[in-house]
This record gives C-alpha cells, sequence and structure tokens, in this order.
C-alpha cells in the first residue's frame, strides 16, 4: 500500500493493530482497511493521507538499497529494447537491490521467470526482502553463486549483466542465450563500456547499441512552468547486442 | 523476423517463395527458413545477412507510420510508472501509428487488454497493420470513436492520452480510471502540459509529476570512443497523474 | 588572489597582516606575498596552498550573492552571440549580484562601458564589492532606477534584460539600442519567454533566437572515466533578438 | 555585413557594383550602402531583406571551414574559464579554420596577441580569410610549425590545444605558460581526455576540470512552445587546467 501526503510518499503494509507516524500525524491502519485505492483519510494532525495501489516504479523506489540501484528511465529502455515479454525466461548478473530483477520479474510474470546471479551473501537477504515487497519473489530464482562459473540456464530470452566486470560474464552468457537474443549491460564508466565491447565482439555478438538515458523534471506551475533545477546527470551507459551462432572470429581464423 | 546486415535491419516475413532484395544482393528466403535464430546466410553478393527474432523496439521501429510515433525512451518510462503489468486491462486515447499501443498490448498480455479509441479511420487500417505485424492485435480493440463522447470501459488500470488536446479527455479519464490509478499523458508543448495539469488538478488527480526523456548513443569504438555527434532533443513531455475519488474540488465548494 | 588546496578554493586579497585560516591549516599571508601565481606554500598542518590570479570565472563563483547569480555557460554562450567586444558600451537591466555585469565589464574594458539597472538599492552595495573585487568597478555604472522609465544612454551596442518581467522593457530597449543590435534577454520560465516573444515582435525586432545550455562535468580517472552523477538540469533561457529601424507593426498598419 | 531575410542570414562584404542573389531575389548593393544596420530594403521579387553588422557568432558560422569548427557554446565556456580578457598573449596549437582564433582575437583586441600553431598549410590560407573578414587578423599571428617541437612565445596567459594528440604538447605548453596561467584542451573522444588528465598531471598541472555543454534550441511560438526536435549532441570535450611552478612529480622523486 502506497501512502500519499503533500508530495511525500510511504511504502507500508496495512496491517489492522498497527498505526503509521508522519510529522503530519498518526494514521490508524484500521481507518484504512476496507477503503479503496484513491481514497482518502485524515491522520490525528488533520491532513489528509491518501492510499493507493504501488506501481512498479513504487516499489524500486522504495526498496531497501545495498547498492546503488537502477533507475526508471534505465529498467524502461531495457525492458522496450531486450526482447521480452511475459513468459520469457530469462538470467541476470549482479542482484545487488534487485531493482532490476524486480522489473524484469514484474513483466516476464506469471509464466516467465528471472534467474538471478549474486556472489554477496549479505546483499540476497535484503534483494529477497524487496522481491516479496513488490509480491515477484516468485517468479525469481537467486543462485548465490560466482556466474564467472557459468550459468546454469541454456537458451534462455535474455542476460542482463549489472556487474564491474561484464567483459568477463561475455562468454558465460553467450552460453547461456538461445541464438539471436539481447544481452544488455550496464555499466558507469566509459573504459567499461570500451572493454565491454571488445569482448562482445569476440564472442560473436552484433548490432552492437551503447546508449545513455536522461530524464528531467518539469515544474509546472500555471504561468511559470519551467524545468526543475537539478537532475541526475549520469547513471551508467546500457550496451546492448544479439547474440549470434557465428564462432568467434578469433577461433575460425586458427 | 528481422534481417540484419552491417548496421542496417529490416523486418519481414519469412516466405517460401519470395526473395528479400537489397543493395547487398539477393536473400532466398528458402535459404532461411528452418533456420535459428542468429544464424546467417549469404546474399546473391555474397554477403552475411542475419536472422533474428524481432524485439518490441524492432516491431516499432520498422511499423508504417502515418504519425509520429513514440520512442523506445518514452515508451520505457511509460511502462514503468503507468502502474500496469501482464493482464492489466488498460484504455488509450490517440492510436496513432500504434507505437505505443503495440508496446502496452505486448506487456499486458495474454490476459490482459488495451483498448484504444482513434477517431481518423483512415489511421486504424495501418495501426491494425502495425498491431498484427507485432502479433498483438489478438489483445487489443480499436473504437473508431471520439473519446470526448466518453470511453466505454470503466475500473480500467491506466489511461494513456497522446492527443492534441488531452485536458478535454481528464474528465473521461477520470470516469475510466479505477481509484488510485495513473493516467499518463503525451504532449510536445509546454502550453499543452500547463493546461493539463489544470484540468488534472480540477478532476482531483493528485501527485502530478512531468518529465521529458533524452537518449544519446555512445559510438564505443576501442581507443576513441565518444558520444554520437547528434541527438533527438525533444518529443514530448509526459505527465503522471493518479486519480483520487475525491470530488472535484469545484464542485465540492458549491 | 585565488587560494586552492586539494580541490577547493578560496578569493582573498593577500594583507601582510593576515592569515588565512581553513581546516587543513593557516597560512601566513606574508609567505605568499612577493610568490608568484602557480607557486604553493605550506600551512601550519603541512598541506600545499597554490596562489593562482584569479580568472572571470573565479571572480563570479566566489562573489557574494544576494539572488541566482547567472552560470559561466551562459555567460559564455551571451558573450559570443550578443554582438559586443573591447570597446562596446552596453546596458544591463537587473544587476542583481553583478555576474554578468562583472563578465561584461570583463570584456568591454579598458574603453567599453556597462551601465547597469538595479531598484533595489540593497542590492547594488553588494553588485558594487563584487565589482571592486573583480577590478572592473570603474568600467560600470550603477543606476538606482527602474528601467521601466527608459534607459539613459542611446544607440548602445547590446542590451541584456535580467528582469522578471522583460518584455515591460521591450520598448525601453528597442529606444536604447543601436539599429541592427543585439537584445538579451534571461528568463526561468517558458511563459516568460513566449510573453518576451511576443513584446519582441510587435518592437520590430528580428531574429529571435532562444536557447537553453547545459553543462556536464566528466569525472576524469584513468580507467574509470564517467560524467559527474549530478548536474545543474536549468538556469534559465535565454534570448536573442536583433533590433531593427521598422516601425512596430502594429502602429504601421492603424 | 550580415544580409537577413526570412530567418536565413548570409555574410557578404558590401560593395557598390555588385549584387546579391538569392531564391528570394536580387538586392543591388547600391540599395544598401548608405543604410544603417537594422534597416532592410527590397530584394528584386520584393521580399525584404535586413542588414545587420555581423557578430562574432556570425562570423565564426559563415567562416570557410576545412575542419569541424568549435561551436558558440564552447567558445563561450573556454572564454569565461580560460583566464582572459581585452591585452591577454594567447597561444593556440590547432589552428583549423580558425573559429575558435577569430573569437579569441576578438576578445584579446587591441592591445593583447593570439599566436597560433598550424602544421597543416593548407589551412592556413583559409584561417587567413576567415581572421580578415572578422577584422581580426592583425591581432593573430600563425606559425606554420609543429608545435611538438616547442611554443616560440614564453610566459603567456593562456594556451590553447585543438589537436588530436593534446598529451604530446603537455610540456610544451607548460613552457609557455606563466605560472598559473590557464591550459585549454578540447578533444572530441574519451580516451584523449583521459591520455591529457594523466599528461597534465605529470607535468604539475593542477586543477583539472573536464565539461560537456549542450545547446538546445526552443521554438517560441505563442501557444505552443516547445524544445527544437533535433540537436548537436557533442562536439567535444572541454579540459581545463592551472599550471604551477612545480617541478614534475616522476621528476622530483628522482
Amino acid at each position: 500500500m502506497l501512502i500519499y501526503s503533500d508530495g511525500k510518499k510511504w511504502l507500508r503494509r496495512a496491517e489492522p493493530d498497527k498505526t503509521f507516524q508522519s510529522h503530519k500525524g498518526i494514521v490508524d491502519f484500521r481507518e484504512v482497511i476496507g477503503r479503496n485505492f484513491g481514497d482518502s483519510t485524515k491522520s490525528s494532525l488533520g491532513f489528509d493521507f491518501w492510499i493507493f495501489k504501488p506501481t512498479l516504479e513504487d516499489y524500486i523506489r522504495h526498496s531497501k538499497r545495498t547498492t546503488q540501484i537502477m533507475y526508471p528511465k534505465d529498467i524502461g529502455l531495457i525492458l522496450v529494447k531486450s526482447g521480452i515479454g511475459p513468459g520469457s525466461v530469462v538470467v541476470e548478473a549482479g542482484t545487488g537491490s534487485a531493482a532490476l530483477t524486480t522489473a524484469l520479474a514484474h513483466f516476464v510474470k506469471p509464466t516467465g521467470h528471472v534467474f538471478t546471479y549474486e556472489i554477496r551473501s549479505e546483499f540476497i537477504r535484503v534483494a529477497e526482502e524487496n522481491l516479496r515487497r513488490a509480491r515477484v519473489l516468485e517468479f525469481v530464482t537467486i543462485h548465490n553463486k560466482d556466474a564467472k562459473q557459468g550459468f546454469n540456464e541454456k537458451n534462455v530470452d535474455a542476460v542482463y549483466l549489472d556487474v564491474g566486470d561484464p567483459w568477463e560474464l561475455a562468454p558465460q552468457a553467450a552460453a547461456a542465450l538461445r541464438g539471436g537474443s539481447m544481452l544488455t549491460s550496464f555499466s558507469p564508466t566509459y573504459n567499461q563500456v570500451e572493454k565491454m565491447a571488445a569482448a562482445l565482439d569476440s564472442e560473436g555478438f552484433i548490432d552492437l547499441e551503447t546508449v545513455e538515458c536522461f530524464e528531467r523534471r518539469i515544474l509546472v506551475r500555471e504561468g511559470k512552468s519551467r524545468p526543475a533545477s537539478r537532475m541526475i546527470a549520469h547513471t551508467g551507459f546500457i550496451t546492448f547486442a544479439r547474440k549470434t551462432l557465428r564462432k568467434k572470429p578469433q577461433q575460425s581464423e586458427t
């Protein structure tokens, strides 16, 4: 349940014996349960608190974070460009706080599945909690395994890499992907992107495309509309590449 | 089927008695049928032509256009922020060339549905063709009707407006939306955004957010990586707003 | 004198009987005086402090502020596009903290002059102090007068407006400008820009151009170079227009 | 003389026995000579042609080009940040089409000077022509010499590098610069920027800053204002660094 009041939002589970406290007063959850989404209740201090069904973005923005999370602008572009949809089976390396994992699970469910790899076991507990809150945990399998040892899955519809050295996973990604399917890699630095492009090329991937995406808020006020003064200038570069059945060029020439 | 050769792509149906001709030679579809995605064939001039399964983006980029189509960067942001997923039932006004329609249908299928409204009947035939090519026509119903007369559907999970005067559809959108659900409106000018914000406010929508999104390609070449020289500077502003069950403020004060 | 240590900078006057104190120790100005620019001295805590001659940007960034100041990216564009150079005589309305005033004076000196108008007398004292620190006060005349009553100067080489309602000064700007010279107006909102364009058109200005300018820092580190994470998303829109000798169209048609 | 008609501009010298021809008719220069800037004349087809005094930007945009020229947005930022003004003596390597040279000469004149180095002698003739048209040739000395052999000038107020391998000129720039003065380097790729940063660091430069600058046009029309659809996405990265009197760290450690 998403609670909204005057520009602020909180993600909370509505439990009858609990209350929600903010600087604008206390909301008694017994007042909330049974109301429809889009309805409001008054806090103890008389402020309106609105009740909404969380969107995918709400789940991601309000997730617990152990790492820098991926932004909606980047997740959205990845969803449109990586060749998946409901029913897809995909693999991800670098679960982190599970922001991308949540989005992937949300859009491949109910018949698809996300297999995600994370070596840092302390992150897995938080990732699971975030996935459970977003109601997609059942569509995700988290492997506590180093993807450099290879992905367990084969013939998957897409592979997503959000790790520091994605080029070391290019062969494993190629082995897991169905022919013609898309690999997506997310990296903050130019140097990573350049190394990744070389690795993808030598693994027989083609149609490489690297993009960066910016989002700017517009402050709309009657008679004085203007862009927001500050924005996120950089999150990361996203590289897309299609797996071919071609043998590696270097090997075929030997 | 997506055909790729040296940076160019074509979307074609593989029919056994046909050929595909380009300036790089002729490809005989009999050579192609039976091959796996990710495999390649030689054209009559000896060039490699690769065969891929089209992604959602491929379908949209290669659709027939009667109008300016929505870009992947904007569609992606809308998917993440508008509160939908597989199974959602949504309404769209302004089918146009069906780019957003295709994306919505792709991600709400197989149990969800898109009801889309288009007054210009000459656009509907092209929209249907694009939806059929993208294999989502069965998940879409096109109404040749002016949405100002109201949407037929009620309690929908999201409403999308891509029309020149979205503020005239704010009451109809409010009537169609389930409480707490998201309205999304796409407009190229500031003036439209400002009028829309006023209309949404008076219809009891809250949590308004307007954004613009930029995408820049990066040309990755070993030792000489740089951003592309040109980019799309503007497509449109996207406004999101949540429907409340609040009566219109103007009315409640009377 | 600009003092630099480990990424931080301070603008100070080197006075022999004073010291400069920071969290990295005390710098005795007697140690500094007599050194060349580009040289360094040790603070009491053993850190290097470097001495530089301030650039125009240093003066602007370290000025005292009573208002939002203009950014180097915007000032630079204005310098190149507004048709001025050493020797130009220009008029400005809205002195504010004198950031643009400083830049204009810096580049029209020693034979040019800036006449600037400011109605808020409490700002003028700070503006004077900033101009004196930047060593350009002698090239500036500050009028404590409302520019709506008209500019005292005629046949000037450029007019700059940085006020909330620039459209109310379009006739006064036209009266002050030499034929063919450039008017520059800086405004944060779209609505101001639209009103200004209409006013300029009716005053016989032509060749209107409105732009916005973004600056993004790049963090260059060997092997891990990337854009900075945050940036200024908006300062203002800049409108340029050339004054013609044409009578106002509205009047000529009566 | 700048000629303007309906959004198009031409830079021409007004010679009494010549005419100017465009698709909107012929303009007789005898009609033009003697008119004030800001005045207009009718072409043979009855269209208005306006006469303006060219700005620095006009000279640059209408210069003859042998190379990619620098954009006003980048030139402006460089002017504000590189520590120069009227009277400065500066050195440039990579004259190219002399766009930056023109701007530097324009703003250091009449008492300052630009010494610029260009190895491709075929470019020098065009550069001279562009500088003459912009009326700044007398403030510029072009050396047809490889700057790797060292700059002739010492104690200059600023050095500008617009060459493919600026890191090879870092020692020469350090030798030419007055202590504490600014080096500016312009490069299109990330890799160049990274190499340059390493070279500057080892030559004792500090306070390195790298930026990129974007300019977006706004189409202002009453009731339908919006950003332009396309823009230049990338020209180059600009690196600024201050010269210290420090010995190179590598050498001092030996």
